[in-house]
């Protein structure tokens, strides 16, 4: 388990963990892959949430996921995307997570995911949790635990002094 | 500053914080992109370090920046490639950081970088610290914090108890 006393400053972030859907680029599962592309050179991403019409979470499209389709027998074409959708090439077992799921998992699968998305019951796409977010609560964590830890022992000598 | 106990902690893994440059892909200069971006996508990174012959750190090069070269007036050519070397793409003005950076500093700068290169006073490639590695340190820092504190209060208790 995590040490309480971490998680309790790890969690004054809490709202600022997840980045709302409303601000996460993503793509509709129909798509043509070209668009894809475009899409994902144009947002400066390398992986981007692919999601049904109805705003489920159906799996995640990588930059090099469409690089390598384009890859044919005479080098780098992207003529090989042609009729291809972003559902041909997205990949769909990708851990996901739950808006109230632990932090402790959160950040287990955090170590093998540049990001997690994050899904409410019904699969809707609510968000993603990143290691940068998570980075941001880290280093609040380790510095507020000092500043804690130093006002309690101030707190024991006065107590101790009287 | 970061409190010295959760330091000492992180401090555990240090070994294996740094990915050694003979473990990381790497593009040199003066190659041509279409190298670069045959190299990225059989790895399945999304951003590489570029180096001189001497080995020394120049820049980095991600598979964003190439594809938004291949963009042109009538959608993606890869012929828009052609001529290109990486030493004309890549970013240059990237953080990076040396052997014996301050733990502190290098968890900020990885809070706006996936990963730094770490080089050695001569400006020499020695490998990279990632956020992923990082977390692997900050899980098991924040597990065993709590169990070290356990052992503590056992420690007082069997001497209060005497």
């Amino acid at each position: 388990m995590i040490s309480p006393a971490i998680e309790q400053l790890m969690r004054e972030h809490e709202d600022t963990m997840m980045i709302p859907a409303e601000n996460v680029a993503n793509v509709i599962k129909e798509h043509p892959l070209e668009h894809a592309l475009l899409l994902l050179s144009q947002a400066g991403y390398s992986t981007i949430p692919v999601l049904d019409r109805e705003d489920h979470f159906v799996g995640l499209l990588s930059l090099n996921d469409i690089v390598k389709r384009m890859l044919g027998i005479n080098g780098i074409d992207t003529s090989n995307l042609e009729e291809l959708t972003v559902a041909d090439v997205m990949k769909t077992d990708v851990p996901v997570m739950r808006l109230d799921a632990e932090l402790e998992d959160v950040l287990h699968l955090l170590v093998d995911a540049a990001f997690l998305p994050v899904l409410d019951k019904d699969g809707v796409f609510r968000g993603i949790m990143t290691r940068r977010e998570i980075l941001k609560a880290v280093n609040y964590t380790f510095h507020t635990f000092e500043r804690k830890n130093q006002e309690t022992k101030l707190i024991f000598h006065a107590n101790s002094s009287r």
